[in-house]
């Protein structure tokens, strides 16, 4: 930390990115990443775009609301297209609380909350999960605080149902409930139904996991339009250009492509369900995902222990230290190829300490 | 604005980028772009890098640096890459600036200065330029408090000589000096010089304008070790990947052939030095610019009318509505063509105006 650095991020700790190690080529289950490349016409719409790239990107991103627009059901002023979801999150923890505002969110989510909330000195609470990881709704029901709920959650892989969801938003009328759905089309129930029927809820989601797009980033916000229009304000007063014109393009063609990818997202819920069901045989005990990727323990070695293995045999695999769930590991869901190569390394580790 | 919105930014104004109509097409010399296309390797950069979506890209941006670093002389600890350059100077403001920290800039400066000072609730003060529009050096000598400065400075086009940014630089060495070199590569003298000689220099740079990668959005900070790990605390804190897949290989490939830019500043300075001579020829005063654009004003037209008229006739120039420089207007610099058109034009509304 230089002398020159604000005090008022000293105790700003960053969030840490899943590890890219560069000494070898690894099967990548660590960052809950497609394993599907996009599709042909995302791959000609970047292509066709680059060569406009003298020219600035259009900061409404016309292109991709109207047809988002079309594809959600929704208004052209109900949804925000940033850089990634992250900058949509942060987008609406800048917009909506403060230090009159606190926010609350689960003990155990994605890591992100907290930095967000450090970084612009939000205060906020952690609420535990249940013993069984899930999220008690009954716990945010009237809180009278701002609430983020991943659903699916993460690490957890667990979903919520809607209508939990609705409770937690209709019981808090003078607070945002933000409900990050970056996992939300790998088989659970969205809360886009519900943003016309509430004016304090945010859907957010990303074109990282299911569209295959994680490189191109891309997110966004779906909302009524005033909170939209609080959160424009945040955009254009930080970066009007936030989506450049190559994502814009490749997102637009991702859209128009929709079917391709909700395929893609039922190939990988196969595969999930063929690898929890291996990964049970081999004695794991595996949480109930909805998402792309799933959330293991075994008694027979620590979590640390196995993370550590894999990665020495080529497999990699998300490991957190955090005390609740450092004896679990997050596995993203890939192709049947690369689910068979991650079960048949965790049974030799498994084989090998039993020596 | 919504009930939701929190008050801390009930007075934030926030940027409003340059108007892209599209209800006809216009010859466009409003936002500064480059008239050039990129290269040829940029584009196929892109396309081969869209391939590769579905995998977050590297938040290191490690090919990216390791290029700059080679070609800048520099560390690759010394720079800093961001979504365009509007969010390394953000990323300074928040670093840097805070309530006790203040920040002064010129009062006539890129408008988005004070929207990040607003944005980030930190003190500024504008300090009036000279009568000829001028940055007088001495007026930030010793000052004591966070200094940004664009050199060249936006929109007057005009420059200041390095050992004035020196004598800025090495008076407050308690403080930070940002220098904005968006426009630097049409003839200006760069800071970066300066970076290994101060640890209170951070210089800003921008691929939009020199480089044709507007639409790309990618700017980079330069300065010392430490300043950049606090400035990489602030990204790790917002967005770990701001830099998406296919901006990074166009940014590397646009790095690799830096001649083909480099001549197209040539080219650009050429055809500004001939309009500056017509415009004189007119009437006008224009500025001495170091930018790829000028600023200009007439005796015998307001400046909103020629603007108008410019722009019913299909011409697309900057107007501004601040007192100080109403009756000027900014004219981004483009193809030899289109500057004839221009001129062409200008002198039609001008004649029409005599009758």
């Amino acid at each position: 930390m230089s002398k020159f650095f604000s005090e008022k991020y000293s105790n700003l700790e960053a969030y840490t990115p899943g590890e890219q190690p560069k000494d070898m080529k690894y099967i990548k289950l660590n960052t809950n990443e497609s394993p599907f490349p996009p599709s042909a016409s995302v791959v000609e719409a970047a292509r066709e775009e680059a060569k406009r790239l003298m020219l600035y990107s259009d900061p409404e991103c016309t292109l991709l609301v109207d047809k988002a627009a079309e594809l959600f059901g929704i208004e052209k002023n109900e949804i925000l297209f940033t850089n990634g979801s992250d900058e949509i999150l942060n987008f609406a923890f800048m917009a909506f609380c403060d230090e009159n505002h606190p926010i609350v969110f689960p003990d155990i989510t994605y890591g992100f909350y907290p930095v967000f909330a450090e970084l612009n000195h939000i205060p906020y609470e952690q609420i535990p999960v249940k013993e069984d990881f899930s999220i008690d709704y009954r716990d945010y029901i009237g809180i009278n605080k701002n609430v983020v709920i991943a659903n699916p959650n993460a690490p957890t892989s667990l979903a919520m149902p809607l209508w939990q969801i609705e409770e937690i938003v209709s019981s808090n009328p003078d607070n945002i409930v933000i409900i990050d759905e970056a996992y939300v089309d790998f088989g659970a129930e969205s809360a886009l139904p519900l943003v016309k029927k509430y004016d304090n809820l945010i859907v957010t989601q990303t074109f990282s996991k299911s569209r295959s797009l994680a490189g191109a980033r891309l997110g966004f916000g779906i909302s009524n339009k005033e909170l939209i229009a609080d959160m424009n304000t945040i955009k254009y007063s930080t970066n009007p250009y936030n989506v450049n014109r190559m994502t814009m393009s490749a997102g637009y063609s991702a859209l128009c492509d929709n079917d391709y990818y909700m395929n893609n997202c039922q190939e990988i819920i196969k595969n999930r369900e063929y690898t929890v069901e291996r990964l049970k045989a081999l004695g794991f005990d595996v949480l109930e995902s909805k998402a792309n990727f799933v959330f293991a323990k075994s008694d027979k070695i620590s979590g640390e222990e196995l993370y550590l293995k894999l990665k020495e045999k080529g497999v990699l695999i998300r490991h957190f230290t955090k005390e609740r769930i450092k004896e679990y590991n997050r596995i993203t869901i890939g192709t049947m190829e690369q689910m068979e190569i991650f079960i048949k390394t965790t049974e030799e580790i498994l084989k090998e300490r039993a020596k």
